[in-house]
C-alpha cells in the first residue's frame, strides 16, 4: 500500500484553492515528492506529512512552477535541524537550478544535498523500489517517473499448509518465503509444487506524467499502472492550444488511459481556468476512462497493488 | 487612509497558520508591497489584494524567508499579461538576488523591473508619497523604510467662512488650497490671517523594521509613527538568543514604541515558537505599549493620520 497526498494540483499559475505542482509519496514511512512549486513547505505542513522522512526529489522539469518551492523547503528542513542526506534527481538542467539557490539568501545547509541528473531511462534505486525516468514531451527537456516497487509473494494457502501436515509457525514463514520444510516424519514439503503459495503477485506501479503533451510513448511507459497521475491542462475544445503548449487535455489522457489499461487516473496541473467548475475536467475524462479522480490541494488517497498481473 | 494587509508574519520558519514576511499597503489603490517570502502571491490572491496594481517592492534584507515570493510572483504577474514597469528597491545584494532569479524556471518576461539599490538615507520618491530607507541591525546588510505621505491643509472652518460673506462654492475650494480670494464687495479674505483654514496637519507615516535587534536609531526615524510595523522573533526570557540572531523581543519593542511615541505597534516576524499561544508574545508588549496588536495572515487594517502634530 502506498499513500499519494496532492499538495498542489493547481496549472502554471496558482489559484486561492490550488497550490502549484507537487505530490507527496509515502511508502512504508519513505517520502518521495514529485514536484516542488512554491509553497510546497507550508503544504506540507497543511497536510502534517513531516519533513524528516523526505529523501528523495524528483522534479519533472525545470519550469519555475515545479521547482520554486525547493529553496524554502531546503532552508526550512536545515532550520528543522535535519541532518541527513536529500537526494534530488532531475532531467538535464537540475544541477545549475540548485546552484542558482545559492544565490537566494539561503543560510548554509548543515546537510548534503545530492543532485543527480536523469535521462530517459535511467534509474534510481532504493532498497523497497525504484523510480525509472521516462520520455515526456513539454518543448524543454522534461521527464516522467515510473515508481516501482518488487513483486510480491503469492498468496499463502493456510489450509492447504495444514493439511499436508505443516504446523502453523516458523514454518510458514519459510514456506510462504519460496524455501520448502522437512517435517519431523521427514517428508518434504515444497510451497510451489504442493500448492501452497500462489503465483508471484505485482508490486506496486505509480506513474507520474509531470507536464506533457499526450504521448504514446510515456503511456507505454505507464502501462497497467495501479495510479496515474497525469496533468490535464485543457479540454478537448482546446486541443490546439493543448497542442501548442505543449500540454494535454482531459480527455486524451483518459482515452489512452483505457488504452493502456491504467487502474486509476488522477488528474492534475488543473488551469485556472476551470476554478469556478473544476467538475468540467473530470466530466470530460470520465466519458472515456471510469477510474479517474481530480484530487483537491491536500487530498491523500490510498493505493493497494493488483492481485495478480493483468492479461497482455 | 491607508490600508494594510499582513500578508504574510511568520519568522524564518512558516507554520500552518502564517506564511513568511510580506506586508501589502495599499494607498489610494497604489499597492507597495515590503518583503515577499515564499507564497506571498497565493497570499494576495487569497487577500483578493489584486496585483495589477502592485508598483513599488521593497525588500529589506536578502535572507531568503523575506524574497523567495518573488520569482513566483514575477511569474504570475507575467502570465496575467502584465506591461507596465515595476520597482524592485533593496539595500545592496538586491540586484544579484533578482540575476540569481533568471536560473529558476521563469519564462522571459514581458514587462520591465527596474532594480533600485537603496542605502540608509535614500528615498524612493513617488507623486503623493516617499519611502525612505534607514538603517537597521540584523547582522547582514539591512533596511527598514519609512512610508510618508505630505503634510495635508488645515481644517476648514466652514462657519467663519460664511460669517465672512464668502459664498458656498468655488471660493471655499480657493480658501481651503491657501489662496485669498476677493468678494464681489471688494474686500480680500485670507484663509490664514481670517482663521479659515487651520494649521497644516501631517501626513500619514507608516514604519516597517523588517529583521533587526531594537536598535534606537531606527525608532529615531520611527518616532510619532501612525503605525509600526516591527519584527518581535522573541519574548524577553529570550533576550539573550534576541542578541545573538539579531532579532528584537516583544517588550524590547513596545518599550521603545512607548519611548518614541508611535501611535500604533503591530507585532510581526513571530515564531513558531508561539504558535500554540501568540498572546504570549502580545500580551508581553502589551505590558509596555498599550496600542499594540498581533495580526493573523491576511488581516487588514485601515490607519488614519494623526489630527495634529505631536508636541515635541
Amino acid at each position: 500500500m502506498i499513500n499519494i497526498t496532492f499538495l498542489g494540483t493547481s496549472g502554471s499559475l496558482p489559484t486561492k484553492e490550488r497550490n502549484p505542482s507537487a505530490v507527496l509519496f509515502n511508502y512504508e514511512g519513505e517520502l518521495l515528492l514529485f514536484d516542488c512549486g512554491e509553497g510546497t513547505q507550508r503544504q506540507m505542513m497543511s497536510a502534517k506529512t513531516g519533513m524528516h522522512n523526505l529523501k528523495y526529489i524528483f522534479l519533472s522539469h525545470m519550469h519555475a512552477d515545479h521547482i520554486l518551492g525547493i529553496p524554502g523547503l531546503l532552508q526550512t528542513m536545515d532550520f528543522q535541524g535535519r541532518t541527513s542526506d536529500l537526494f534530488i534527481y532531475g532531467p538535464p538542467g537540475v544541477s545549475q537550478f540548485i546552484e542558482a539557490c545559492d544565490g537566494l539568501g539561503l543560510h548554509k545547509l548543515k546537510f548534503e544535498v545530492h543532485v543527480v541528473t536523469l535521462n530517459p531511462g535511467d534509474f534510481a534505486y532504493h532498497e523497497n523500489f525504484r523510480v525509472k525516468a521516462v520520455r515526456t514531451d513539454h518543448g524543454i527537456v522534461s521527464l516522467g517517473y515510473v515508481f516501482e516497487t518488487p513483486p510480491r509473494p503469492g498468496r499463502f494457502n493456510r489450509e492447504r499448509a495444514i493439511e499436508l501436515g505443516v504446523a502453523p509457525g516458523p514454518l510458514f514463514s519459510k514456506l510462504h518465503s519460496g524455501e520448502s520444510v522437512t517435517l519431523d516424519d521427514g517428508r518434504v514439503v515444497d510451497p510451489e509444487i504442493h500448492g501452497i503459495v500462489g503465483p508471484k503477485r505485482p508490486g506496486l506501479k505509480i506513474v507520474y506524467s509531470g507536464d506533457t503533451k499526450e504521448s504514446e510513448s510515456f503511456f507505454k511507459e505507464a502501462a497497467n499502472a495501479d495510479l496515474l497521475i497525469h496533468e490535464s491542462s485543457f479540454t478537448d475544445d482546446l486541443a490546439e492550444s493543448a497542442l501548442e503548449w505543449k500540454h494535454s487535455t482531459a480527455g486524451g489522457v483518459a482515452r489512452l488511459s483505457d488504452k493502456y489499461k491504467i487502474q486509476k487516473l488522477a488528474l492534475v496541473h488543473i488551469s485556472p481556468r476551470y476554478s469556478d467548475d473544476p467538475s468540467v475536467v473530470l466530466n470530460e475524462a470520465l466519458k472515456y476512462f471510469k477510474n479517474t479522480i481530480l484530487p483537491n490541494d491536500l487530498d491523500t488517497i490510498e493505493i493497494f497493488p493488483k492481485e495478480s498481473y493483468l492479461p497482455e
